[in-house]
């Protein structure tokens, strides 16, 4: 009770007490909590109380520009300028059997583009891109800046661990929020996203806002939302910027593993797009290209059907994967030299009918349980295991059907994620209509 | 925004996130918090969020039950069995010139009662009745356990110093409130000021709920919420719990600063009841009395106004000071006894009318200003300084006539606080009526 007229004085309680009471904090006030935080002038507690204030207060959009441009200008940003063709960087929200960066990435290549990706590890049920390249034999992720670049002028793209020296402030803060349930704020959220982004360097940013409910953003108006916020900053900061918000009820592949993910994009790019991921990765391509290149749409997805259909995509990522030290035979016959898990198991539908739901955040849980995610960031995952669906909303089953194989390391693992899988497979006998590009943001 | 599903299954985390979206925390997970938190599990910024939730989502009566308990279990608390009496404690939410306790501890002794109160210092602009006795030469206010209960049992009234054992989880989550903007919550206040009441231990609890300008609950409603959830708790915890609303818009007595504030105790109980700090004094000396003797509260009055009246009051203050090694001739010739400041000025009238407000918090802090009060809590006070207030709102005030007396060590500290006074004060045609008892909740 007594106190509160002493700390009036003092910064931090003030810009904490404003937020708190529905005020809004400037550029110069953000930077000072953000950077005091980092020097230490600033308590965690006091950051942790301004977050929670803002993630129940909200944060205006101006707010959210000022916290994506500290957060940027925190650390080192990619100078992308030395390239000779547009720039194209992609970012999804992440989701489960989301291999469409795996797409992307070459089909610009092959148009072009220039796409130069820093991406992430996975947590929990969702998937990340590293990860997934990982499981590619001899595949090195940590690239010298220098290499980088060598390698998006010479192949079209390239895919690599963002750096410590990126963003070091968007890693302190998003550390802070991990475990004092600061996470689900829109602006915290953009803001975080988009400084990733503006320091990575690209000229156009693609982004994939997955909704649902294997999502961060679980129902369509929030993910609109955060759409709308993320391209509003990356236009005001000067950058082309698209977002397509997608469907993330069930899993958007069929493969859910980070090895059976390099698979499926692989055997993709060699049979011809069809299905919800190659509908997605075309999509989010062809706002890439079609920005990028200011070319109209219809121009650019010829252009990228062409670049599928015609090999030079699956050129382009092998290309890629052998600049990165990996092995360039995976794009010829992806299952002889992916590693494979000693056990594979089919998992029986336990009922007939339509499929009426396929739960993307329990499928992606079972394939962590597997060994495919991590439960802390200091595990590894192991690449052979997962789950290749046989099945999605809608396909028709006779009791005993396989739903998918199951890739394990032990029959035990195996009998266990197969009987998961039919727990949260539903049987039913209306499927919803199965729509998966929900939206598009973009300028 | 990956992350999320890892720490979904830790419990701070949880436990902050169902704060955040409304839910309400049971007492073993409250507990688990805030032991988490003295133990290092939880931390700075995970207890921080947890506040800030609460501050903005609100605590249920239960919850607030529940941290009481928890924080009055998390020390040593006293036992106050061994007394003959009828124990009594009581607390202000601390105001400005609220020398209340100085009246209603030799009130309460000299009807029967045993008044035993551990009380703080004084922060910013409201003073702290520790502050007040310090300026009572020799007055020591750390007392060993037994000393206390000694004099307590002898005198029938002992104000000391709240000890490192009492309520240490208190004292840890109001630090960091404190610091955090977490200090406004109706419900956290009320388990900090009532783990304290409960850990010293009396039967009965009257409580002083200060409302106004100058006290930490602006607002009446605020006010009476904060009075009504402290009864609501001490009740349940099985004590007798009355507590009184009362203004803090005008300064409660008419000497701001330590030692003017002892100076108005014992003149007015040398001379008999009169003016506002008396009359509170007398309202929470009557319900303090009636509760804690089981009496009506005309017979309790009379017999405080008999004790008053008499001189048996100021006999026990006498007594209690001589106990706890002050000069006890402060209660014969009290401006004799008590430090002077070298320089004392009158502060005049800027204008003829009616006195209209005197806001106490701005007068508390010209008193502040002057060396009374602390910026800092390792900042040491002045009990010379202060002002001595001439007027009250309603006062018929001249051009020129003083609106007080104002206490220094200097003559530019007086002048700079004589022309602030004069300028906080208004003088306008048509006083608000002059009620000080608002509000009375009590069972």
């Amino acid at each position: 009770m007594r106190g509160e007229a002493m700390t009036a004085g003092l910064r931090p309680a003030v810009l904490i007490g404003r937020k708190r009471d529905g005020g809004t904090l400037t550029e110069a006030e953000l930077s000072a909590m953000v950077h005091g935080y980092l020097g230490g002038d600033v308590s965690e507690g006091q950051m942790a109380a301004l977050l929670m204030a803002g993630v129940l207060r909200g944060f205006t959009d101006d707010e959210a520009v000022a916290l994506t441009r500290i957060l940027t200008d925190s650390g080192e940003t990619l100078d992308l300028s030395g390239l000779s063709g547009p720039t194209v960087d992609k970012h999804s929200t992440g989701g489960v059997a989301d291999g469409t960066t795996l797409l992307v990435a070459p089909l610009l290549a092959a148009c072009g583009a220039q796409l130069v990706k820093l991406s992430g590890r996975g947590l929990g049920h969702t998937g990340g891109t590293l990860d997934k390249l990982e499981a590619i034999p001899g595949m090195r992720v940590d690239l010298a800046e220098s290499e980088l670049l060598g390698i998006a002028e010479r192949v079209g793209c390239v895919v690599a661990a963002q750096t410590d020296r990126l963003v070091p402030a968007d890693r302190a803060l998003y550390a802070l929020r991990d475990v004092t349930g600061t996470v689900a704020s829109t602006a915290l959220i953009a803001s975080s996203v988009m400084s990733k982004k503006l320091a990575a360097g690209a000229e156009t940013i693609v982004l994939d806002v997955k909704t649902g409910d294997g999502a961060f953003m679980a129902t369509l108006p929030e993910a609109v939302d955060l759409a709308e916020l993320c391209v509003d900053i990356g236009v005001r900061e000067g950058r082309r910027c698209v977002a397509l918000v997608t469907a993330m009820d069930q899993p958007l592949g069929r493969g859910v593993g980070n090895g059976l993910e390099v698979v499926e994009a692989v055997e993709l790019l060699q049979d011809g797009p069809r299905g919800r991921l190659a509908d997605v990765a075309m999509e989010l391509a062809v706002e890439a290209l079609a920005s990028a290149s200011d070319l109209g749409r219809d121009v650019a997805r010829s252009r990228l059907e062409r670049a599928w259909k015609d090999g030079e995509a699956l050129a382009r990522l092998q290309r890629m994967i052998e600049a990165q030290g990996g092995d360039p035979r995976v794009c010829e016959d992806p299952r002889a030299h992916l590693p494979a898990a000693p056990v594979t198991m089919p998992a029986p539908s336990p009922a007939a009918g339509t499929i009426a739901a396929i739960p993307a955040r329990a499928v992606g849980e079972i394939a962590a349980a597997l060994g495919a995610g991590r439960a802390t960031k200091q595990d590894t995952v192991d690449p052979s295991v997962g789950i290749e669906l046989a099945v999605e909303v809608g396909t028709e089953v006779e009791r005993g059907q396989p739903l998918g194989l199951v890739h394990a390391r032990s029959e035990a693992d195996a009998a266990r994620a197969a009987e998961t899988l039919g727990e949260v497979v539903e049987v039913g006998a209306a499927p919803p209509p199965a729509s998966t590009v929900l939206h598009r943001v973009g300028r």
